[in-house]
């Protein structure tokens, strides 16, 4: 598809480490659809990662940018307005990183120090993009900045730890800049709360395949992929949604407004099925 | 416990048909915390339960409603209001059925005349009921009007079919009558949305016994029953919840809050252990 | 624009009266964006608007239909299949009606037959549109359906009466039915809720202007417009939304994340000095 | 009223700074209830209010404590249990501050220094309270722990600044462990959302009058006070709610359900004929 739906429009792309990425696939959707975007990533990210393919095949540059550094926040959005010679259009953010959950810390034996990072790469990192960009007035009137969340901000999920906290603390952060952001400069916000993913950074989740698989049959048009996700991601930052704001839109084949599906029902009676096999 | 938390209180409690029924557990500790009432329900349901034991028990009157009509609702306020000398304090409402699940209608095949039946019984009954108090000045000051509802009022769950929307639809009449009401007569109105409850009614829903299984290990204090349900309906009824109003409380042991817990979890992946045993 | 988002696709429109309903708007923009579609509409609508001038304007036909009559539905969905030769990609449901507001009845003094009357226009209406094209498998996999709704459908402005519990009442249905639509034939249900809109219809509701005044100070975008709703109903035709299901989605400027703005409440304020003026 | 409803039940109380606070009018009730406790608050706050003067009245002893440090929670624990001779049954976690609101940062110029505090001390606070009770295993099965939000964590107000995000932060807290806390040790975890409320923490927020004012109208039965909110708290922490957690209790006399209503509204619509008085 190449319906042009974001000609003209300049962006920054956070978050693309590599083909599995659902910044990547955005990136490749926006520019098929005429964007051009500036790509970010922590420098470790960018080592670990493949982004310079990807700018390659986007005809991209890489600037590279700790999210939760106000100064290289600063320094991506100076280099981003001059490569482009004037403001961006759209902003994706796509960073999130847990210690605890890397070291396997139970959520009630927290080390504070990791939450501290959890929060501030994952949440306060949008506030800090968001101010950095409000204060050098970086983005166009009409301009859309877009997080991506997870339904854990709103349920409990095991597992998912402090990112949960994390999550709300990003949906928070999106309404309440989102209300002046709109205010003063016409720009939206938004988070997006996808399906589980399994990109690399989704699959630090325990028993990310069994909730993928329980996720799949609760949700009537199954999980959302990364793909997906980018088409969806590029409606947010066409002209087509300049009135939605402030909103966490949900990406996730129908799941959050489930109780119990057959489908998944049915595969949890087998269990009970299962128990009455004798082990012998 | 007799903490006399509804001393003096005089109320109606609809949908007592046995010692199952919430109502019925709610009559029993509204009695035992000082509270008069006058029990009501639809003619058919007094002929099969067994409401006349629970009235001489509870030192009550059996006043016959079918909360659907008007002039029943009319005459059994007036009743009531005779009965105690006065206008009463709670109203519980706990009138729900369905037509399409009791004769096994798909959701996507429903009868529309039993839709409307099951809209008028589970929902504007409550309305109904509201309207026609509120009309007669029925309900005291700081008075207190609950129905019961079901999360399926925000979430989907299989087989429960329109019973869904029927308590979507109560729980905004619950909004929309409890703004005029707080506003002329300081009553409040809320929905009290329970735990899948083992109720001669409930056992109507298709599938329950696997529902309440993976409610029970989904919910981190386990489903609410009936008794406790009568518990929490017994602080709305008193006057420690005065400025409560206009809300949907769930009483569910945090199911309402959960994504996915690890006791559903496991038994959900034991249903893949089982699929691998070969069967010969 | 012509991005040609919707080219191939083939769709039904409910509820375009005149060129300030939101209907028309979208069946413009649908044009303009390569879709073909069939208006339809009640024959007293059809009479009083000017619907045969949008169907000449965009190339399409009028097909008369009563949104809460079974028949007509059936008629509606067999003539557009034969004119299309085919099935259908997408359908707008823009249909709601309240005697009660027309009649100024109280929401505290309801008319049960309006109430009756106002589910079945605006509400269930939506259940019959979805299971009819449901049975007569009208509806190609990964089609499109969607209702509008408003902000009443959570929250009680005064005024908006009995038109509130039929939104939740919508709202539900969108659930109920997008779960089984989504499950077995991979069809997407939502609703829009869109900002108060000076539309026909909408000019019914009590101290419309003064809300709108209230509504485009609390809303950091202002209030969305019926093209620019149009241009949002694009996006859930077109494919970059196929995994958004079971969803109420906000296009409103923001006004559904506020709680208080600066804007509203320095008007608000005003009223107080106002007050303070001597009168003489 | 003394109901008895916490006889033999021993809790620990934060946030009593004075007579206007809701912690201390929650102590004189639980006092009143037949329950014994412990008093805490930050060293500062005990110097700069009267909470030996409660002590005394309620017969308490007052453990100074800073809700952010772990050393003084595990302190206060140990000190407690000493006290009670054994676990507690309740705790209530009222405590809030932001640097940034008393410095007068807007939200577009937070110091993010001051934000790591306001989330420390606001919500990061209630998780260490959670951790440290549980691994010390200080609280009785089937105790209750409550902390005071408000609706700003879902819908923005302005001036309300980084409070709304560490809000919503403290309400996921409370998801998250409560989860665990309920799993684990059958104790429940909630927040309630209450009404503006004139204490001395709350004067700080910006036009805390006009808002108390508009609050007030759109409420249906006005907002809820301090007392209300004790009243309340009390039910919480009672047998009578043991299955419900998890959740975030609106208790704001209709607030949170309202969009509008015929109050707030007649008095917006003065500051237009205000408008129109020529000023000369």
């Amino acid at each position: 598809m190449a319906e042009n739906l974001l000609k003209g429009k300049k962006g920054i792309i956070f978050g693309a480490l590599n083909d599995k990425s659902i910044a990547w696939k955005a990136a490749e959707k926006a520019h098929q659809q005429g964007a051009e975007f500036v790509l970010t990533n922590v420098p470790v990210s960018i080592r670990m990662g493949t982004i310079n393919e990807l700018a390659e095949k986007t005809n991209s540059i890489v600037v590279p940018a700790d999210a939760a550094s106000e100064g290289d926040l600063e320094n991506l959005f100076k280099e981003s307005m001059k490569h482009f010679g004037g403001k961006v259009d759209f902003v994706l953010h796509s960073v999130a990183m847990s210690l605890n959950v890397r070291k396997k810390r139970a959520y009630s034996d927290l080390n504070y120090n990791f939450l501290e990072k959890t929060l501030d790469i994952s949440a306060i990192s949008f506030h800090k993009l968001l101010q950095t960009a409000f204060k050098m007035d970086a983005i166009n009137e009409w301009g859309s900045v877009v997080a991506l969340s997870y339904v854990a901000a709103q349920r409990t999920l095991y597992g998912y730890n402090d990112m949960a906290d994390a999550k709300a603390l990003l949906e928070s952060i999106a309404r309440s800049f989102g209300y002046i952001y709109g205010r003063d400069k016409k720009v939206r916000v938004n988070t997006v709360s996808q399906s589980p993913t399994p990109t690399t950074a989704g699959s630090g989740v325990k028993g990310l395949d069994k909730l993928l698989d329980f996720s799949e049959r609760m949700s009537p048009l199954g999980n959302a992929d990364a793909e997906e996700c980018a088409d969806f991601l590029i409606t947010l930052f066409s002209d087509l949604t300049r009135k939605i704001t402030m909103q966490n839109l949900f990406h996730d084949g129908g799941f959050s407004s489930m109780g119990m599906s057959l489908k998944a029902m049915s595969q949890y009676e087998k269990s009970f099925d299962c128990d009455e096999i004798p082990v012998d």
